[in-house]
């Protein structure tokens, strides 16, 4: 029988040189391999639902490979026995040979933290970007407004990319504030490298220089990296959820 | 004018050896005094609340020092730029003479982080006590009444430790559950050495083994260490409020 073993995992993403496998570094794929590897008896592949970047974290990440011949209720234990406490397997369970944690994704939903205090919170370090200066999450909401739907978002891709086609569709983006953080969430069918975080930096943008709705939509218009805000720190980052 | 400067702080304790000052050991204390030295242009002694072991966090600790010639506004932000990102200065007001960060204290407030869920959260890796088997906030609660008041906690302190009295009054003593997440909270006018870890393991204990109000009674009664529960590991706990 042909199955698979899909797994979610959450991982810190401090530690890593991101998802993808790296000569040399020590990536969360590679890691997860190690540990299957001890499970399985052998080196199964593993495929991810997307890559990450480093530093970047995942409450939710979906990966898939060979079926693994232990009860699926058992399969996060005997892996996180051999994993290091920055990732765990929270679930796993058997699918069909057709499915692909990478091709068969509809959408993905990410999350950013942003600590706006005026002094460092220690126990957000390396888990949210720290701002010091108020941001009105408001203006934020109100600028944010214009990304969603279906558009080019060339001006949102990290410059030296070579993806062609930049359309993408953002089912939803808004922040919210509870106390000291804000927390943008952003779902779409698809990213280009860096837009979550060009997309933060273009919101702390709208804050700090009144950016309307309309200016959004100009920059977005514009088809122009160089009009959107700076990269957010890669930190803050989190992808939250992968829908199938 | 012999004023005195309070500070109000708090640290990520994972890589500290505690607060107080010890040769050769990276310590809280010592990290600040090297910061408010770079301020004030001459080492100053800092008297902390309390001591706290190595690994413990705090998300308020207090302590005191001298009269710092800079605006009380400003003195968070200048030793903040002297101090690793683990440490943080929230909060900085004038007092009286008189005032003694340890002697003027007329209570503290702790937590203690309990991660009850099956799989381990990367994200709570040194900030708290992961505990796979499920655990039964009512019963530990009913348990744990038995704690407040005004008693001998001799059972509850450190063995080896050289306290007489050992007598405190507990203003309360709770645990709530947050979905996965269990938070012990407990006031005291003060506490022995190790005695919220050993609250935790006794509650950790009564929903192992069915303890009940009366049980604990008889714990607190035996003024006997063997018969309280285990030492909780010292990174599910939080210094989270000082009271004067």
């Amino acid at each position: 029988m042909n199955e698979k073993i899909k797994l979610t995992i959450t991982y810190d993403g401090t530690q890593f040189h991101g998802w993808q496998v790296q000569k040399g570094k020590k990536t969360v794929q590679s890691t997860l391999q190690d540990a299957v590897e001890q499970v399985a008896g052998k080196r199964n592949s593993i495929t991810g639902c997307s890559r990450t970047d480093a530093k970047v974290h995942a409450n939710e990440f979906v990966c898939h490979t060979d079926f693994l011949n232990i009860p699926c209720e058992k399969i996060p234990m005997a892996i996180n026995a051999h994993l290091p406490e920055a990732v765990a397997v929270k679930n796993a369970e058997i699918v069909p040979e057709d499915f692909h944690a990478r091709y068969s994704c509809l959408g993905k939903e990410y999350i950013y933290k942003i600590f706006n205090s005026h002094y460092r919170d220690p126990f957000l370090v390396n888990r949210a970007m720290f701002y010091p200066k108020p941001l009105d999450e408001k203006a934020m909401n109100d600028a944010l407004c214009a990304v969603e739907g279906k558009k080019d978002f060339r001006s949102f891709m990290a410059q030296g990319s070579k993806i062609e086609d930049t359309v993408r569709e953002i089912k939803y983006c808004d922040i919210s504030r509870c106390g000291d953080m804000l927390t943008l969430r952003v779902a779409a069918d698809g990213f280009l490298y860096n837009m979550v975080r060009i997309i933060v930096g273009t919101a702390i943008m709208a804050s700090e220089k009144n950016l309307t709705y309309d200016d959004v939509s100009r920059i977005i218009a514009s088809c122009d990296r160089k009009n959107a805000g700076p990269t957010a720190p890669p930190s803050g980052l989190y992808l939250n959820k992968v829908f199938y």
